[in-house]
């Protein structure tokens, strides 16, 4: 533990004071917190509550694709299921715990978040989504859940403490919470997004997870929100890696009251614009969020985006973007600081892309474009080395931020951009040392 | 570089002593050597040739399936296809310099040195393939590999000796020469197998590739000397993995020169016996040849055998075994002597297998099988985590040789084989640090 806890005060006050708000602008009509109920035996915040206090919210979630799942997974994954996201007013966190691998009473245990989250608010049953992080293989300590459960939903509130205590009591191994939030115009109206989400990170015996939700008082219809909850997912919590490992317990919930009132945003023609506005509005939010997760990745040192252009298709681009962000030799590299276009190339070229076209060894082109602003460093282009300056090749590799853009020159026009930091001794530390 | 060479330094006595033979056995009609002709600037042998001196050979060869492929597997490719595999007489192998990412020069370059090696043996056209591995993007300083092939041609030998320095000259960060010799009974004749491997590692700003060949002096047929090379190289070189990443170069090549005589094998039912023998055979030979690069991976500190049962198919069981192989947090964790099912559960989760029921949670088992023949460490039954003892499972993961059998329970009976190491502090050092 000794090295995790070092980590933990060596990031902390920099990344924290970097990216923890200092305040927010919160969506009408949600009231959350967080408290310690006994989960974590550190005496950290354990327990999330948020509370939809305006009518009834549509929900929707994506889940992981684990078939190990989580009990509260498979209890979310359930009610929404039989609700279709309708009525969804309150969402139950506990951290410390995963409630994976647990059986059936790991189910039981999930349910009765669910149920007594739903007797706290006197809301109808199922309308409680619930999620778990933490250790797996373990019995969920129930009896001081379900006692948190009570105490915490009298307390709840929507100052930014709150949502900072809300973002804090869902964290296991995060060196800092990561809360975003976000206004927009649309139709004249001022809606507001909040979101908060948990880092991809392991600590032995668990395995951690990633665990998010948003929330926003535009008005939206359950389908429209599923469908710009897949979008947005895709190009943001889907698009980052840290160890490209996936947990049993990865969910994201997003929950829409329109408490900000104006016209019930659907997928019809009439309402395309707006539609098209939200899910932008959206996707933007969802990419600072997610990108909060790597930039806490477990020992991380850079911060990298990987944008893959003229791709035959998003798929492809994600793939050949993914491929290289998941390399151990990449990511070494990145640590080291070494500008190794030839990892890069190694990676493009494993890749598992659609067509024997995706991929044109001579049309590719790799530059390091750098995040301080100044002029490009091409390393490859049409498939051909170019010299590499290593002065400024060193240079470059120096800043936190790294972005590398790879041309594919298929003329397909499609792009897609991926997030990921390196692999670093921290890591090994992290995940192998722990128990010295 | 200074960590590389410390690698070398410490890990060189140990692990050449156990794990390179001090004499070997070599099929007859094969002279080898190897020299250093300049290509590597720190002296070490960098060249390598092999002749066939009884009739006419076959061979086959698989490569790699990386979109950039170095300009030697293009030119071989050619051979291969051109030729069928008949009259292929001659190996060429240069280290030190990849010839990869290398456009129209890198290709002629390569043509050469299969010219020079069939000018040398006196062979007509195409009787050579070529590899090379190394630095990548660096143009091949041809004139020395030339006039070294003309000097080496002239002082091949079929000693132990011979082969040891064919086996150095194919090595780049290896830390011992992979040779590996067999006999074995087919019809009352004694046919014998000789094969080398240079490992899976890389080293700035080079990738380097997994290089081998193997000749035997059976007599089989072109097309069933093929058949035999895939199946056995799926269950052997396909079957390992260091950290994952596919180079430009990989390739492995068998050939066959019927020097000890026999009925000639094929695929036919008359020879279906022998057939499966010979596979047989082969495959336990490129097994222990692959699994000495997993032995010498970089950084290495455990060689991790994963066996999964009980699968619905080969394919399913052997993308099982090669994700949690590949999983950073599963080989952190035995880099930490972890017992961490939770990592191994996670990977078998999202393995890309074939069907919903090719993975069934709670038939899914998971057991440490110790290297010192003590019982066996369940972890999980059925899907039900096992009370573990904490005590005994840190003293089998003390242990070098670790072997994780996972039973999937889903009555199909099939099972796969997979080898990894682990990834260590060393690793990142290795990968990250030779700026340093």
């Amino acid at each position: 533990m000794k090295s995790v806890i070092v980590a933990q005060v060596r990031f902390y006050s920099d990344k924290a004071a970097r990216f923890v708000p200092k305040t927010g602008v919160y969506p009408k009509g949600f009231a959350v917190g967080g408290i310690h109920c006994g989960v974590k035996k550190n005496g950290k915040l354990d327990l999330a509550l948020l509370q939809n206090q305006h009518g009834n919210a549509v929900a929707s979630a994506v889940f992981t694709t684990n078939k190990f799942k989580a009990a509260p997974v498979q209890v979310s994954q359930r009610i929404i299921k039989e609700t279709g996201g309708h009525g969804i007013n309150s969402l139950v966190i506990n951290s410390g715990n995963a409630n994976a691998v647990t059986g059936a009473k790991g189910i039981k245990d999930a349910e009765s978040m669910v149920t007594a989250t739903d007797a706290a608010f006197g809301n109808g049953e199922n309308s409680t989504l619930v999620m778990s992080t933490g250790v797996i293989g373990q019995k969920l300590p129930i009896s001081p859940i379900l006692k948190g459960i009570d105490t915490l939903a009298g307390s709840l509130g929507s100052s930014h403490q709150h949502w900072l205590d809300c973002a804090n009591a869902i964290c296991t191994t995060d060196t800092f919470p990561k809360l975003v939030t976000k206004q927009f115009e649309l139709n004249g109206i001022t809606y507001t997004l909040a979101g908060l989400a948990k880092g991809a990170g392991m600590i032995s015996p668990n395995m951690a997870t990633l665990l998010g939700f948003f929330v926003t008082d535009a008005p939206v219809t359950a389908p429209a929100l599923r469908s710009i909850l897949q979008y947005s997912v895709d190009r943001s919590f889907n698009s980052i890696s840290v160890d490209g490992d996936m947990s049993t317990n990865d969910t994201i919930v997003a929950i829409a009251n329109g408490a900000a009132g104006g016209e019930v945003i659907d997928q019809t023609s009439s309402s395309a614009v707006s539609y098209s506005k939200l899910r932008s509005e959206v996707t933007d939010f969802a990419q600072q969020l997610a990108q909060l997760v790597v930039r806490d990745g477990e020992g991380a040192t850079k911060f990298i985006t990987i944008t893959v252009k003229d791709s035959l298709s998003f798929s492809d681009a994600k793939t050949i973007a993914s491929t290289i962000a998941n390399s151990s030799l990449f990511k070494t590299a990145m640590y080291g600081k070494d500008a190794n276009w030839g990892r890069i190339l190694c990676a493009i070229g494993y890749s598992d892309v659609s067509s024997s076209s995706s991929v044109l060894p001579d049309r590719t082109s790799v530059t390091f474009v750098p995040s301080d602003g100044i002029e490009p460093l091409k390393v490859l282009v049409d498939g051909e080395p170019e010299e590499v300056d290593e002065a400024r090749a060193s240079e470059l590799l120096e800043l936190e931020d790294i972005n590398i853009d790879i041309d594919l020159g298929t003329g397909g026009g499609q792009s897609a951009s991926f997030w990921t930091c390196d692999l670093s001794h921290e890591y090994v530390t992290i995940n192998g040392d722990y128990r010295s």
